[in-house]
């Protein structure tokens, strides 16, 4: 399958990661089609660094990869969900879920 | 509260909308500073439309109002995070979740 129309309207695609099993939200990062062809073929999430401008598999160092078992694209193909097993925590900081700032 | 710091790095904060009670993803639209600061003022989430360049309440025309449980920024604080009470669906397709074309 060619999803490279997911990529034409913006070159990084948002990306929302969320737990298969507890259904939080992990984290957000985006996806160029570099990344997302790699997503697809090892199976593992691979997101592109906006600030490192490179690709990045998530856990490469910290060992806290996402295996990918779904994926999903919004009704206008420019938002992606990915709904992961996360080995170990999915935050830099050691938190489960990059979502812990708590504003209202 | 000043949460201007949220709209320093990006003018625009993509902003994952989740359904409070069943934990489903909704939707991810963007907030500006205005935006943001009419959802806390009123309780019901608002955003700007990147295409029409305007404010929108969430619900607006349709009624599909999304009333704000809780707010969460993440652990780099350009990501936001909300939970919501979905009134009728958030789809403007007519699906209760924008997230409905399964890719893997």
């Amino acid at each position: 399958m060619d999803y490279s129309h997911l990529f034409k309207k913006l070159e990084l695609v948002p990306t929302i990661v969320q737990d298969a099993k507890t259904k939080d939200v992990l984290m957000l990062a985006y996806m160029n089609e570099e990344s997302f062809n790699l997503s697809l073929s090892t199976g593992y999430t691979h997101f592109y660094s906006r600030s490192r401008k490179q690709i990045w598999k998530k856990g490469e160092t910290s060992g806290h990869v996402q295996k990918i078992i779904e994926i999903y694209a919004d009704c206008d193909d420019d938002t992606l969900l990915v709904f992961v097993e996360q080995t170990g925590v999915a935050c830099h900081t050691g938190a489960m879920s990059c979502f812990f700032n708590k504003i209202k």
